[in-house]
């Protein structure tokens, strides 16, 4: 039952950090956003490159990100799953991100993200992040219209 | 140091099983690619939809991507991770997927894996995997040759 009760600790804490990810958007706040990420965090993002390490570089892509919207970026959740056990742990969710570039340029797209944690000196870390929309294979575009 | 070796049995059972894939895609075996999904696994794949629910759907899109190649399918993996507890998992890697489809279009590509298991019975099952290339925000297309 120790276990049992540890276990649902975690996926709440875990849920809880998900959940401030959303407000931190909504508020465009780059240190919040950045809080709950370890230093060698290995991100495979919607857009280019392959990949990017380590938590700095992933800061300036938020930064960039953040600061490239003209409105509040929306940024609506749904089917948040979350497992954890004691010091391993990962989340799935599909999210809606919605508003106006500083170009002009209108965005609303369902993305869906993978989140991965380790415990580190007993605090969740995030150590993995997987966001990506599907491609079409017939015309090779991404598929930015789809809907869950 | 029990609960260490058991953390390390676990990440070698784990790597057992990702190893196994990259067997299975080369032998075009489709029983043996989906012999570690659980039944309620979530997918989001590199092509559309958004989302693939449940193993049944999940093994028709895998016989209908082992059957597309006139060739040899490539799935050559690297930069492979992976994190254990008792009985929550996580690992991502990079592949690069090569051959020629039977319509004759030229397969080369890098593709991001996450692959999300459970400890079920005693036994490590897949119940999310994320699998997608990232995409160019100028032109809307899926990059297809960026490479590691």
């Amino acid at each position: 039952m120790i276990i049992e009760n540890s276990k649902t600790n975690n996926e709440t804490e875990i849920r809880t950090i998900i959940e401030e990810r959303v407000k931190a958007v909504g508020d465009k706040d780059l240190a919040a956003l950045m809080s709950h990420h370890a230093p060698d965090v290995l991100t495979f993002d919607v857009l280019d490159p392959l990949q990017n390490n380590g938590a700095d570089a992933i800061k300036k892509r938020a930064e960039k990100w953040l600061t490239a919207y003209q409105t509040v970026i929306g940024y609506e959740m749904r089917d948040l799953s979350v497992k954890a056990d004691e010091t391993v742990a990962f989340c799935h969710y599909l999210y809606r991100v919605t508003g106006t570039l500083k170009d002009g340029g209108k965005v609303e797209m369902w993305v869906r993200a993978t989140v991965c944690l380790s415990k580190i000196d007993g605090k969740w870390m995030i150590v993995h992040e997987h966001q990506s929309v599907p491609f079409n294979g017939e015309t090779g575009k991404a598929s930015v219209d789809l809907k869950p």
